[in-house]
């Protein structure tokens, strides 16, 4: 076939992949169809454009340009839905902050961002308000009755919708939507940059796999700020179904949302699963209805799952990185393996399990980048490749690379591959803990107990918990003649790490060191999954 | 936030969008699942990989290779569906023929595309093996017996799995995948160039508005020529759903296959749901197991509706062209319009209604390109712009670029927006009649009647009819002193076009024209509804 230059790409037949054109396309093609609820007040898709138009114009009288990362620390408010379409509707890039987060933390994350904004809720006023200051970022709290700069109720009531030639300030695909800091391998949070193009993709991938379509009641349990709620703020709307929006994760709420508006879906760590069972209004469920429940992090127990369909609510078990604009594999039972015992079905959903239709390539491979034998046996890392990946991590070149070294990004999970291409996580290999869906760097931990002054040496290492997946076990080596309680050492990282990084447990000891120095954490963990073992 | 190197995309986290990642995808995912069944035969999409590969190696052995197209000339057989996986895993372009046309339209499309190779079903073989003689192009006939070069036996007994690394033969998205040739405005049909990134947007945004899922069960009914089955071809495949390939169009057939492999989903012109309503085999049809139908190219009556309500079949209506990857936009019911009266549904159901989600922007502009207002009377041309758009015609510059004047996609097709936002068809300003589901150029048929030594001038236009939703009715002007029968006439356009193009009915005048001697097609329009109507 000929190669002729008119056949190439052009404006009218090539246009950038952006999940804006996804709430473009809702307000044309159905503006009267219902959007969000929260509490007591509904909003039409109409009404939620005029909202990220009145936000999109304040952050533009706020000096906020393509380019520019504008910060927001702020729970499941419609305000927060509309800011993941508002600023990239200016070109600029959202950073959504974790609302748990320190102070330190923070201004760490605005001055490494450079944002040019920090936008709070209320709630989060006085931590966010402070780092603001620290990093010399502006500050403005989303008040909710008017009384301050940016007035949630007043983009609540906006009336003007978007004029049509507003659209269209993507100029490519490649560029940033979203910065998301995340807990890695080392002490800072590393600043994750995510593209228009897959943010895109992987939204319309979401919708695919979890079945959201236009009769979709999505309660957003899942917060936001956790790598833009996996793109469900732009999937919901590809499907135009509804987003319930909940400020706080409240069992009695949630089960009184689910049965009001008729939740279809919702997302979750294992930690709200057991939250939810262990309280009361659980009576208010009714199990007739069933509801799809995604869940990551940690493997539903089979306790949990024969709990949870009792209640009507039914897994699916995903596994993804914030790298992976969220989940990248999924595990759902098929309708033949709905109907085995419990056992059989927990053995099943505890695995990972298969590729995203738009996740392209997720592989096991050893240390010589060659796949490994898909025998349930063999161990491997996952590594991943294709468009759901991110740019890479913001002011780290070294970091990137190494990332994506060998043409692959390397999530540092090790994991077997079963006969039907399953996947099953075994270890991490980096160091990180995860607790009620939040990752800990452990390092960051033992950097901070590294300052207090009676510590030689700090290791920590994750802990199985029954209610929060994992939880931070501390080992310390003294400094000769040193002598510290558990107590001065839990109120010391208290001052200085956010509350749920703090270690559950310390243990003095003389730590277990290989030939060449390096700690043994390989013993400290099996150490830890005795004493864990014990105390449950 | 600063623009850094190290942030560009690398193969890692870009790779280019191509349906062959479905199919992919599928063999990794559940390699066991069904993908095919045909008659009483069942395929995995394990097995459905291995007819793709046998499929593609016989192509590399008689010298296909990257950017030559491959012609077919097939009904809805596994190979046909396995060709559309094998011949762009050669970096090939697929080239999909109607099997109606006459020898000597497929000997133009042979020749304008340059085709490496023509494969044929033994029911297409006179034409097809014909025609390739005429363009000079190796001719291979698909034999079900294995008696001839290309085994469609041996194809569907092939064992060999695509080796890993021969996945990722796409250079670049842009990348032609299908040369599809359409009856546009001119007499010769037109090469439709579409390429990789479109025909995966498409297809996810086909699982997404049609609600494909792992659940479906879908029936070709539609032929795969017709734009590569609106590419449902890869979109079945993106869903994990099953295709059911049937090589006729047969009523009693169709109503067997629904209930015994329980049919969720098939697409199909008007004209087909007609046959089926006539057939005495809809006794067969369970109605209170759903079947969801797309149709297209006429609106569905309201007589049609009711009866197929009684038989289980639900609606959805599409509109599209070969230029945009099958349908652009889509009225559904909602699940409030569906306990509306017949009446009111049709009403609804008679427009073409919004876009899709992939299709990025449907608009309606007047002549100067401004859009119209949307108050269901204005009437604008439908213009599209967006990613599932064809790169051109193949070797026509001049109809490229008029097709994409001003920045958007022409489709000649004039409509009124309601406020609602749905669209509805008024009028075409091409030249087209849509009968049975299938275009005919009526300036094609046109130039054929002008061979006639009697026929001064002919002018074709559309006839409303209740079976094929239109027909062509011919209007003959003859050289002085010249008489010709309609019969005559008939057998004449027998021997120069496909059957479907005959006109129905001749009718000799005195063609009215302008005062610039222009035909007054419109004048005919009415007069042929006119007889139309007493007709029926």
């Amino acid at each position: 076939m000929r190669d002729e230059v008119y056949l190439g790409s052009r404006p009218a037949n090539c246009t950038p992949l952006t999940p804006l054109n996804l709430l473009e396309r809702a307000l044309t093609a159905h503006p009267d169809r219902k959007a969000v609820i929260w509490g007591e007040r509904v909003w039409t898709y109409a009404a939620l454009g005029n909202i990220v138009w009145a936000l999109a114009r304040f952050l533009a009288s706020q000096g906020v340009k393509a380019g520019d990362v504008v910060s927001l620390m702020c729970p499941n408010r419609p305000e927060m839905l509309a800011a993941h379409y508002a600023v990239p509707l200016l070109g600029a890039v959202i950073n959504s902050v974790n609302t748990r987060l320190d102070r330190e933390t923070v201004a760490y994350i605005l001055s490494h961002s450079e944002s040019r904004l920090m936008i709070a809720d209320p709630g989060c006023r006085d931590i966010a308000e402070a780092a603001a200051a620290v990093a010399g970022v502006p500050f403005v709290c989303l008040a909710s009755d008017g009384s301050d700069a940016l007035s949630g109720l007043a983009l609540l009531d906006a009336m003007d919708p978007i004029p049509p030639h507003q659209w269209g300030q993507v100029a490519h695909e490649w560029q940033p939507i979203a910065l998301n800091y995340t807990s890695g391998t080392t002490s800072h949070p590393k600043g994750v940059v995510l593209h228009h193009r897959g943010a895109y993709l992987n939204s319309l991938g979401n919708v695919i796999e979890l079945g959201f379509n236009r009769h979709s009641i999505y309660l957003w349990v899942l917060p936001m700020f956790h790598c833009n709620g996996w793109c469900h703020t732009w999937a919901i709307t590809a499907a135009g179904g509804v987003h319930v929006c909940l400020e706080r994760v409240d069992p009695a709420e949630i089960f009184e949302v689910i049965e009001s508006v008729g939740v279809t879906h919702m997302a979750c760590a294992p930690v709200v699963l057991h939250m939810l069972l262990n309280h009361e209004a659980r009576a208010l469920r009714d199990p007739s209805r069933v509801v799809t429940v995604a869940t990551g992090g940690a493997a539903p127990t089979s306790a949990l799952i024969a709990q949870m369909d009792a209640l009507g609510f039914e897994f699916i078990h995903l596994y993804g990185l914030t790298e992976s604009y969220g989940p990248s594999t999924l595990r759902i039972l098929s309708d033949a393996e709905k109907s085995l015992s419990i056992t059989e079905r927990a053995t099943l959903l505890a695995r990972q399990g298969v590729q995203h239709v738009t996740a392209n390539r997720v592989r096991l491979v050893d240390e010589s980048n060659n796949l490994v034998p898909s025998d349930g046996n063999t161990i491997g890392e996952i590594v991943l490749q294709g468009n759901t990946l991110m740019a890479g991590y913001y002011r780290d070149p070294q970091a990137t690379e190494e990332a994506f070294r060998n043409g692959v990004f390397h999530t540092g999970d090790l994991a077997v591959q079963h006969p039907d291409g399953q996947i099953e996580i075994k270890d991490r290999a980096k160091d990180v803990i995860i607790s009620g869906g939040e990752n800990i760097s452990s390092l960051e931990v033992e950097s901070v107990l590294h300052l207090h002054p009676a510590v030689f040496l700090a290791a920590v290492v994750a802990a199985p918990d029954p209610k929060w997946g994992e939880v931070p076990y501390a080992f310390i080596e003294l400094k000769p003649g040193q002598s510290v309680t558990s107590e001065t050492l839990r109120s010391f990282c208290r001052e200085h790490l956010a509350h749920f990084k703090v270690p559950r447990k310390f243990v003095f000891l003389s730590l277990p060191r290989t030939a060449t120095g390096k700690i043994k954490k390989f013993e400290l963990r099996n150490d830890v999954t005795h004493r864990a073992g014990e105390e449950n």
